[in-house]
């Protein structure tokens, strides 16, 4: 199967920035792809990583809005997390706020821009900053990446079903 | 007089992180200060510079709330302003999203701490972050800090009458 070797997920954290930079393409296009950002149900199916269920508790995707989510393994709530919607650009960007609430002080700023690479393909650009070089190595030692690599490989199947 | 002596603003940007801090003490506590803050009506009346009339269009001073305002110079509008409140933390802490409308990509990250200092006085020290370094010094070169120093002399005035 060629979706997995073609589409890989990159994550770079920069040498003079606080900030994470994601990068994804995906066998469908972007209008598909946001609206599995933005759509709840549809989200909770692929974010984060196989081993947790991911639980909508609040979802208001247009500017403005806001989220809350939970983490739960066999029924036991292992994290929240929370943020709002700064921006919601339809099928184009989103720029949204995060924490986990194991961490309250911590805040990140992320924008998810979407394109159009021709032939029902897309790529996602994922940047995230925070106000700290410490927060930023914080967050890539957190063990993200399973997170971010499995939910990606999650939306990749998903999305041949819509 | 020796409150604009002793009460001033410190705007520092960072020589190596895309952040601006702002450092100001206040002869009010910070819980007075803090509702300066978050109140609408107190808000337009002290936030940017002394040329300009605020109308705040949305405000949800709540986590997870968002707002809206506008500036004007003899009833025509100058700017537009918009963000979410990504936290509210009663008294002590807020975090923004911020974004002009005449560069709708620009987005910052903001965190006001308020902390008392005895004696009736409080300082609050608000830092922006923005994901390049060209974005927070055009930040700085904007003129911003014209409205940030008079707005906070127009906040002294109005704490005085709280």
């Amino acid at each position: 199967m060629t979706t997995t070797t073609r589409n890989e997920t990159t994550i770079e954290a920069d040498p003079d920035l606080p900030t994470i930079r994601i990068t994804r393409e995906f066998d469908a296009p972007a209008a598909k792809v946001f609206r599995a950002y933005t759509d709840p149900e549809l989200y909770a199916k692929w974010i984060g990583p196989r081993s947790v269920t991911t639980e909508i508790q609040d979802w208001n995707a247009s500017t403005g809005g806001n989220y809350r989510f939970t983490n739960s393994r066999n029924g036991e709530v292992l994290a929240s997390f929370y943020g709002s919607f700064h921006e919601v650009r339809d099928g184009e960007r989103l720029v949204q706020t995060f924490t986990y609430d194991g961490y309250p002080d911590g805040v990140s700023l992320e924008t998810m821009t979407f394109e159009d690479l021709g032939d029902g393909r897309s790529r996602v650009v994922g940047l995230s900053v925070v106000d700290t070089m410490e927060a930023r190595d914080a967050m890539i030692a957190s063990g993200m990446e399973t997170g971010v690599v499995e939910g990606y490989q999650k939306l990749d199947e998903l999305l041949t079903d819509l």
